[in-house]
């Protein structure tokens, strides 16, 4: 074991999340930069050159996703680290790109003083993961390299001018026919180090934290339909307005969650009215019931409190209910011995962590079906993301950059 | 006074019905015929042929209204009936038609049966009620009629491609600019015959209702702001989530008409999300409120409560309140002498009828600015309407006309 401190110059890290901020640059500090656009393809590109210049090894895999590899010097699993490259619209600078930027920084660190690592070493900018330009990609890039991309995703998944997601692969000089191909069997451990995107690091006064889990998540579609009418000829008492079993249904779904306490949340975030004019009662509302809980039977429990109060609200007031699950992803725990080497790695470079859940998804979410995986999360600006406003400083870049640095280490070293 | 039976012939009652529907027919019960398209052009000159052939003297306001006189033999003001021609998108084929028709048919009636009046009887096809093409022309036909038109309106009143509606006025052959020329300032009663769109009289068992006035209505948009936030990494504490003060704004509005009692009124019909996604707490909502009362203290309750409503749960959960009062029509009184009259009509021609207030906007809340005003309500199957669903039967039709006549008779004979 090497304990001695590992160094990250900070104008590295500025430099880079600038460089990349350029390719779809939106604003004073936005981007816009959704998968296989022209500016998608120009930071790839980017990430490329710098492996390159870094000695790595370079391949970009038949999705798309970048990988620059240091080959280990013993047989074994490689040890990866990345996150993904696309943006929402518009996203901030740090959403993605700090994780890929980290990896490629931790990685030549570690390369240019320690040299050659016993298990060889991988780094990663995935192709797609926010889903803001093709709604339904459900983290492409990892997924393929989990080979959970179906053929019939290569047509059906559509951005929202109805190009095919193999249509936008073919785009940017892609073949979509070759996408088994990007499929990983080899990887052993994944690491990501990922903004935090909430406030409960700088709540708690940490740069740093490592997570040991990933929530679960469950995307209802809720159609409750009643019957429109005239807004002044039907009396109130004879009504089948569904407004209000929507309102109490938003009341209830997120008074379950405050009842059942941190880490539960749930949002409602979408809704569609019909026929959505002043002086009519609706006929139906279409809306999403976002709910989520890192801890799988709390988080059955979660649902199920939100299900039967579905049910009751429309059987109370005569409404007709339609629930549609679209997204339900499970729980990911990390694994124990991984969020214990890297708070062993944190306390050796004299960065205090905190230990904690991702309320958000992340692309390490798919990557636990093939690896052994681990987060590490640097704190946000008034817990801010999807958003030109999301911030995280240089200096808590470092202490995350140099956390990842030291867990590698103790990895592939 | 003449006593006798007024006879109506339904076959004429339904054949005009069905005329007036293929003009702008949209299946095989609903209408799609908006202000100053082609159909409601064809619709209005239908109107004219009618009146032409039942020896009225015709004219086309500059507006686009539609006018038939039958000249009375003494002086005085003009006793004028009708409703208007436009629909909703797609509406029924009662709504606005079966006034017009009424209109057509009872003058036709007294005329062939009493020969000239000693009031003027004017039969009017209005041409703009609906606002399913113009949004914000609120009453344009009646609103020119009472000299309420402002120049302005020629070009800022637009539809959805942005077409003003001096320019649709123009595209029907009509010379915007001569607006005011529609003013009249020599009728003295208008009396509109229109389907209830409500539930009261089919509760009741009554084919007539006699109205004694219109319910005064508010329309707020409510804009509550918060913060958006992503829906898994903000805790649901520290959330500044709008939509939970929506919901409970919805209940509140709902529950304060509920506790005033019939006949208040509150829906909301529209909501706008933002940024409307699944996974994110909403930045803001904006909604409408539509409010009524026919009574004008109570009005006046009604709308104190709402108020104080949004304020207090705006504060109360640390949102942003913006509130726009965006429609505000004052009560209309009916003429209580026309109440009688109409009353005393309808029960000389053996119809029994209610006597109710107007829970919709009409045409007639614009004309009692100018003349006395009641209105004559026809009973709706299910209380529908707005909808190609919407239906009145032609025996209530002919008892609704019979009552109109009769009043008529009773005003100018």
């Amino acid at each position: 074991m090497l304990d001695d401190q590992i160094g990250i110059d900070p104008g590295a890290v500025e430099e880079a999340l600038r460089t990349l901020a350029g390719f779809g640059g939106y604003g004073e500090s936005g981007v816009w930069r959704v998968a296989y656009s022209p500016e998608w393809l120009a930071a790839q590109e980017q990430v490329e050159t710098w492996c390159s210049e870094a000695g790595l090894e370079v391949r970009r895999d038949a999705v798309g996703n970048v990988w620059g590899r240091f080959e280990g010097s013993e047989p074994g699993g490689v040890v990866a680290t990345g996150s993904h490259i696309d943006s929402q619209t518009p996203g901030g600078w740090f959403d993605g790109a700090l994780g890929v930027v980290s990896a490629f920084l931790a990685v030549k660190a570690l390369a240019e003083r320690y040299g050659q690592p016993r298990r060889t070493l991988e780094v990663v900018s995935l192709c797609e993961e926010e889903a803001s330009r093709f709604h339904s990609a459900q983290f492409w890039g990892s997924r393929a390299i989990t080979g959970e991309v179906r053929e019939r995703d290569l047509s059906d998944v559509r951005d929202a001018d109805g190009v095919t997601i193999g249509e936008a692969m073919a785009a940017v000089g892609l073949d979509p026919t070759r996408y088994r191909e990007a499929r990983r069997d080899d990887v052993d451990v994944f690491v990501e180090l990922h903004i935090e995107q909430g406030p409960r690091l700088e709540e708690a006064g940490y740069s740093v934290g490592i997570v040991d889990g990933i929530t679960g998540i469950r995307h209802y579609v809720i159609e409750l339909g009643g019957r429109s009418d005239h807004a002044g000829a039907r009396p109130m008492i004879g009504r089948r307005d569904p407004m209000p079993g929507v309102a109490e249904i938003v009341l209830g779904a997120i008074g379950n969650a405050l009842a059942m306490g941190a880490p539960a949340v749930t949002t409602v975030g979408r809704m569609a009215v019909e026929p959505n004019i002043p002086a009519a009662v609706p006929d139906r509302v279409i809306f999403t019931v976002d709910a989520r809980h890192p801890d799988p039977a709390q988080q059955e429990r979660l649902f199920a409190s939100h299900e039967s109060m579905f049910a009751r609200v429309a059987a109370e007031r005569g409404l007709d209910l339609a629930t549609r699950v679209v997204l339900d992803l499970p729980p990911a725990p990390c694994d124990p011995g991984l969020v214990e080497t890297f708070e062993a790695a944190a306390a050796e470079q004299g960065v205090p962590t905190m230990r904690m859940h991702s309320g958000a998804a992340h692309d390490t979410q798919r990557m636990s079906k093939i690896a052994r995986t681990v987060m590490v999360f640097v704190r946000s600006k008034d817990g801010r993301s999807h958003t030109p406003d999301e911030f995280t400083s240089t200096r808590d870049a470092v202490d995350g950059i140099r956390v990842l640095a030291a867990g590698l280490r103790r990895l592939a070293y």
